[in-house]
């Protein structure tokens, strides 16, 4: 348990005009009780109402993972699933949560576990409670900073360690399999927050592209967008590189990307809109005449998911805080032909938004 | 888009009387889709209706990824989640859904789609279709047995390849980091199924421990619980091996796992119940007198997923059927002495069960 973390999140249920939280595993439930569950076929589901004793409801085979979690009711059922709504109602009663409303998470909790809370007890109002978590987690703590920097070194030191066996006629396979072994010599967390994205020459235009077997070419640009896991926090890093000589277009894409990128990061600080974020990367690129290929988002918060709050978009009055960390990654994406996406990871202090990861931007040259 | 699965699909979604089904981000989806996406902050639906041309909600930042689908309606949204609800309506209204009654999947959908779902339409029944994708997804074709079969060979191989550098007073953590180097050495998809289990001595009796930092010592049981992806299918093995010269309970619990497994396997063939397998395994670990130190299920489908339908627990009266395919791991748990889990993936064939996997489960010494 971390109760630390508890005062906040009294606070921000109240602020929400809410009784208590429902979360089911996930990275809330981990970053309240410091334990980690897969998200799998048997519902492990944590609450906590105000003032009152937490409950876990959990597979009797976590028994161990619990054992000394102090002041806390745990519900634990059997292999049967049909004991589910049984131990559910007895969890809901013991929680202090009937006649309340409790907060979800409609992006991590599943229709599994929403119905059998619904099912548990009568007078309960389930409704969307993101807001409560994710203020509590897009700042981060010191602690926190701390893990989210390894992330991103060891992420770094990987992708130092596979530029020099970069070669013309390699396979986009071949580089993405290689910066994965690098990932875990360097001391990444087992499981990957995503798969590495390792694209060239037209297969760049994809933002989402998945490592092929396409080869190498002279004169490709080379898109790399990875990330590494430390104790549950991850980075997530782009960086757009040269195969050989690049023509002029490809020259002129690639600096107009790290202009944006600069001027994104520049943006960012304490009080300002994340809109503005994203307006500060996109006019650069918008002013440089390829505005429509720039199809996404300037980027998106980043701590125990890869994705979080705060998103770095049009429309996104939030004001960033000392502590939020998102990235800035702006991309020009012509189809048929390449793309470039230049990514950091930002962090929003007193001086401003500091970027977490320090690998060049300008573009280098592979192969 | 995979058009020979639909005909199961329409066959299965007639007999669960369900006029169509709605998938989101997730194994489902890509079975049907062959198109991968991320359970992320975005929403990513499909919706197939009998007799109907399928839909696809997606995010624009995707369409390169679906340019070449064919015949399906495609609803695009931008990067404001405002959008949502309009492009749902829209959807749902282009799919012929109204008035009907869904299948979705609790274990998959979340309380986002689920809502956006909900609130498209307005005479629209969502059910719990799980049955529909699992009846189909359980039973594996030649092609997904070929991969399944390279899934359990990686595994394999990466573990044959670590065993020699096991040593005495290696710690848990070094050994699971290196187990995962040689996961992916060996071919495993970047993103693993789950993190590897490493656990000696007292620790091997939580079934879900995680490596630490404690050493390994002359006489622990070592429990390694392993698995790679290929081409989205996964493997999941365990093999306890001995640290060492152990003592005779110790060498006593494996031979009973060990035995325990056998039966295990041997009880699988077409017609039986997945009760049945998990009754032959406990009893030879009931009879030895460590009844109650069984403390799971004895096994799991596995396939796209680690974790899916059929499970072999006691009360699963579900019948086994040709292409089933699911693991046998009887374990014994001993609370501050130690543990041991024998773990093989199974395919039930005309001939009755077959292990995919074949390295040796009788007790091997390392370090």
């Amino acid at each position: 348990m971390m109760p630390s973390r508890f005062d906040g999140l009294e606070r921000e249920l109240a602020a929400a005009d809410l009784g208590g939280i429902a979360l089911n595993a996930g990275p809330s439930l981990t970053y309240f009780t410091g334990l980690d569950f897969h998200l799998m076929e048997r519902p492990v589901v944590f609450i906590y109402v105000i003032g009152k004793m937490p409950v876990f409801i959990l597979p009797r085979l976590e028994a161990a993972k619990v054992a000394e979690m102090g002041k806390i009711k745990i519900y634990f059922y059997d292999e049967d699933p049909k004991q589910w709504p049984k131990i559910f109602a007895e969890a809901l009663a013991g929680s202090g949560a009937a006649g309340g409303t409790l907060g979800v998470e409609p992006l991590q909790l599943r229709v599994l576990e929403y119905t059998l809370l619904k099912q548990a007890v009568e007078n309960i109002r389930l409704v969307d409670g993101s807001q409560v978590t994710a203020s509590l987690r897009s700042t981060k703590d010191n602690a926190e900073i701390v893990l989210m920097q390894r992330a991103v070194d060891i992420a770094q030191d990987a992708l130092r360690a596979v530029l020099p066996q970069i070669r013309l006629g390699m396979k986009e396979e071949e580089v993405a399999g290689e910066l994965i072994v690098q990932l875990f010599r360097h001391g990444s967390d087992a499981v990957l927050p995503f798969s590495p994205i390792v694209s060239s020459g037209p297969n760049g235009a994809n933002p989402h592209a998945r490592p092929s077997q396409r080869k190498l070419c002279e004169g490709d640009l080379l898109v790399i967008d990875w990330g590494a896991g430390y104790r549950g926090y991850v980075s997530d890093l782009t960086r757009t590189f040269a195969v050989g000589e690049i023509d002029e277009e490809s020259a002129r894409i690639h600096d107009i990307v790290q202009q944006a990128n600069s001027a994104g990061r520049a943006a960012g600080r304490i009080g300002v809109a994340c809109s503005e974020v994203d307006r500060a990367a996109r006019e650069v690129i918008e002013e440089a005449g390829y505005g429509q290929f720039f199809t996404h988002r300037t980027g998106h918060g980043i701590g125990m998911q890869c994705h979080e709050e705060p998103y770095m978009r049009a429309g996104n009055d939030r004001i960033l805080r000392g502590g939020m960390t998102y990235t800035v990654e702006p991309g020009i994406y012509l189809s048929g032909k390449n793309g470039v996406r230049i990514e950091d990871d930002v962090l929003i202090t007193a001086e401003g938004a500091v970027s977490l990861s320090t690998l060049p931007r300008r573009i280098t040259r592979v192969g």
